[in-house]
């Protein structure tokens, strides 16, 4: 749903109190970065993971990364597989890589501009499954991929598409053509492309060429779709992520380096420790690219919280995620790069410890400075699957935030001179004039939160605000109208698709 | 459940890591206070409301507050009650409020420095009713009452006690009897007294200094206990409220002005306007207190919010909300006084809503640096009910803010150098000797988030978190212990209730 109510035509009434309008399309971070580590430490921790780097070094599984960072300077054993990459190398890539990139979108209207300051919201991504309360758990398929994708089109505060459904059911080799059609014809966003491999990801760039018509040129004027590299933690990046690196890079295209450090696990068990190997490995990955194409867009990322130490399953919500987000962005910013983090749910089910874990992460990347905040709706089990309900009351808290960011500019009229004057003391101010002017913009229309009393709430069925989301993404389903030029764009790709299809596709890289 | 988890024995062997050790007792905000209004507009507002006090005065219904204003230089109209109060006057009494407030408790232990800085939390308060799953939703009784104060009782991060339910079963000239012998006998921390005419409130502190065996001098040596005082917005003090002013000032104890500004109710409809009236209601009980004896503890307060303005319905949570807490918080240290805020929720039921608004609430508190927040744990229904469940997943929420005050220390052990050079590319940290040494105490551990998959939580009955508070609030209060003391305390106040209760107690203010 669009939230952007526009005004009321000139033919209304002179007295017509104006309609809310709201723009939640592109937003800037309304507080300032907050700090859980001293800029010494800071400063420390830059300086061991450089250490990391130049001594220990990572192993790099795909040879055509080794010969980009050999021919850089990296000291490289081909026999460990195990590349040393001493710190000019890194710092210079630092210098090289982008402050600010353009995301580019189908329309002009969604594009975003990925720096420091900007607030960008994308959804769950990465889900094997989904849940919603009418049909329950489930593998994710092609019908529930597109849907997630209408429901990520139906409100703007979704800044970017993220996978937040697999369709299992299409072949792992033709996959790629489904999940980019549907997000090229149910959609207008920036969009996503998984690093699956050479074969896919430049199929995937020729599709979005051919359904924007653009050039080559055109194609390289911003970056059109990002993709997440996630490198194996500790110190190790596999082949399809190394590619995907190199591929991106050399294309144009943002790749967003993401370590998933969990402390305790594939991590040091202290946040300080943890952040060092993100760190390193962050800046490894935005070097390969930087060696790939100096100048490629390429984004810092982390997304480090803890596992719970009995059953090693990763926690999201808690003091160390938080903390390790508000200390990303410390470390982001001591190399002066825009950087992506993540929110999330470890919860099984759409309750209240969902919401609460959801909304620490949330809260944490606003402290944070996040450029951008992936998993920031839908996200339940750690990731594995995608909730329908969930999504639904996680939009309520990115549009609670996202109102935030507009200014109060506090002209003298706001102060309400006239109207505290007017209202005899032990009055109400409902009838004012000032009231009147305002009461149809003063304040942020609830998406899914009911706030009628207990009991016009019980006599309407005493529903659960989990229980009230389906109606919303019922509605937003059955409702939904594709972008404008879906069609269009649908059909310059279909060709392509066809034949690539015949053809055999392109499997996964392994 | 106290959280504070000792050290294991000598006796323990050496190889055993370290057990978790917490402290929520005494916090101090993390983060420094963010702003929403420009210094400009909250000196403006500021001025405003100086203004409204001088030129447009508040009605105040009690005769005794009126004559303390007038002999304080304030100009007064018995006719119309009202009461205009010069910038002299206010100033000055901003000048004698203390900025820094001992707040007494039974244990030396749970006392509390209320000054800018300290981050306190308080549960629930004034609800009528409370629910929960097993009894249902119901009229508050002593039993409830009781219980609650044993909720608040079992967690180090309630810092001081609040009214979650109203024992309507005592008849209203005996309750504040059985409420103060609630609070002194079930729990050992800060008491709160309701400001319910001077019958009551004298009795109340009688209870206190027999159960503490306390001297008149020693009662005034810091505040014993606490009241929250509501102006009836806009611009009137009722008899009860005017009377607690006086009455808590003279006997040294803190009094809590605040105004409850529902912009688009009792407030303007702008946040600029509900804040200027709830700024100059807060300054003139202020005024109050210190006419009624200069140096009286006495807290700013600000509970402002906006209404929906389809039912007139409170929201809490909401973009308002948040700004009205976060400016609330700029004007307080405009004038240079610790203060109190609020979370809540509107929800009718311990759902994702519920969670949500409460989060929004509690980290609103934590950019505007709140020195108390009230409603922190338990408020459903705009105040209506206090929810059992819901309290305990509020009270995770609040442990997690809670171990975000620790500070990062990061001497360059916790950077993991060993533990990340030991640990081969691809590899895990589980096993490293930096990760078993503090496996133990590294991370927070859920009070009631579940952690694991969902093949596990499925297989333990598929459990919401809200089901699950069921079982700990059930345990707490099966396995309550009354706090050291409680006998004698209970013995020292019997025989003056006794009395006094034959003698008819004392009825409500009118």
């Amino acid at each position: 749903m669009d939230q952007t109510h526009r005004r009321k035509g000139r033919a209304a009434r002179r007295t017509e109190p104006p309609a809310r309008v709201v723009n939640y399309r592109r937003l800037r971070h309304p507080f300032a970065p907050q700090k859980v580590l001293t800029d010494d430490a800071v400063a420390r921790m830059h300086e061991m993971a450089l250490k990391v780097l130049e001594d220990l070094g990572l192993r790099v599984l795909l040879p055509e990364a080794r010969r980009l960072y050999a021919a850089g300077g990296a000291i490289v054993d081909e026999d460990t597989e195990m590349v040393r990459v001493g710190r000019d190398i890194v710092m210079a890539a630092v210098a090289t890589a982008p402050k600010s990139i353009r995301l580019r979108a189908v329309n002009p209207d969604r594009e975003l501009s990925y720096e420091d300051g900007a607030m960008i919201f994308s959804p769950a991504g990465g889900c094997p499954n989904a849940t919603d309360r009418i049909r329950g758990r489930r593998s994710g398929d092609l019908a529930t991929f597109e849907e997630t994708l209408k429901l990520h089109q139906s409100f703007d505060v979704i800044h970017k598409l993220g996978p937040s459904a697999e369709p299992q059911d299409v072949p792992a080799n033709l996959r790629h053509y489904a999940m980019m059609r549907g997000q090229l014809t149910l959609s207008d966003k920036p969009v996503f492309v998984y690093a699956r491999g050479r074969g896919q990801v430049e199929d995937s760039f020729e599709i979005i060429r051919l359904a924007n018509g653009l050039s080559e040129a055109d194609f390289t004027d911003g970056s059109w779709c990002t993709t997440v590299i996630n490198t194996n933690s500790p110190r190790q990046i596999d082949k399809p992520m190394a590619e995907g690196i190199i591929d991106f890079a050399r294309a144009g295209q943002m790749s967003i380096i993401t370590p998933f450090c969990l402390a305790g696990a594939m991590a040091p068990v202290t946040v300080e420790g943890a952040l060092v190997l993100q760190h390193a490995e962050c800046l490894a990955g935005i070097t390969l690219a930087q060696l790939a194409k100096p100048g490629a867009p390429v984004s810092y990322g982390g997304f480090s919280s803890n596992v719970d130490m009995k059953s090693g399953a990763p926690a999201f919500g808690t003091p160390t995620h938080i903390r390790m987000a508000i200390s990303t962005g410390q470390l982001a910013r001591h190399v002066g790069l825009p950087w992506r983090s993540a929110a999330g749910s470890a919860a099984n089910v759409a309750d209240m410890q969902a919401a609460g874990e959801n909304h620490m992460g949330l809260w944490a990347n606003l402290l944070a400075n996040a450029t951008l905040t992936i998993h920031s709706a839908g996200w339940l089990e750690g990731g594995l699957t995608f909730g329908y309900e969930k999504f639904i009351n996680d939009i309520e808290a990115l549009q609670t935030l996202a109102e935030l960011c507009t200014p109060l500019a506090s002209p003298q009229e706001e102060l309400a001179w006239d109207a505290i004057a007017d209202v005899q003391p032990g009055g109400h101010f409902f009838a004012t004039g000032h009231t009147m002017e305002r009461f149809d913009s003063a304040f942020y229309a609830p998406l899914v939160a009911d706030l009628s009393n207990f009991g016009t709430w019980e006599a309407a069925g005493a529903r659960t605000a989990t229980e009230r989301a389906t109606a919303i993404w019922q509605r937003l389903l059955a409702g939904f109208c594709a972008p404008e030029g879906s069609a269009e764009r649908g059909a310059r790709i279909a060709d392509f698709i066809a034949r690539r299809s015949t053809e055999g596709g392109a499997a996964p890289r392994g």
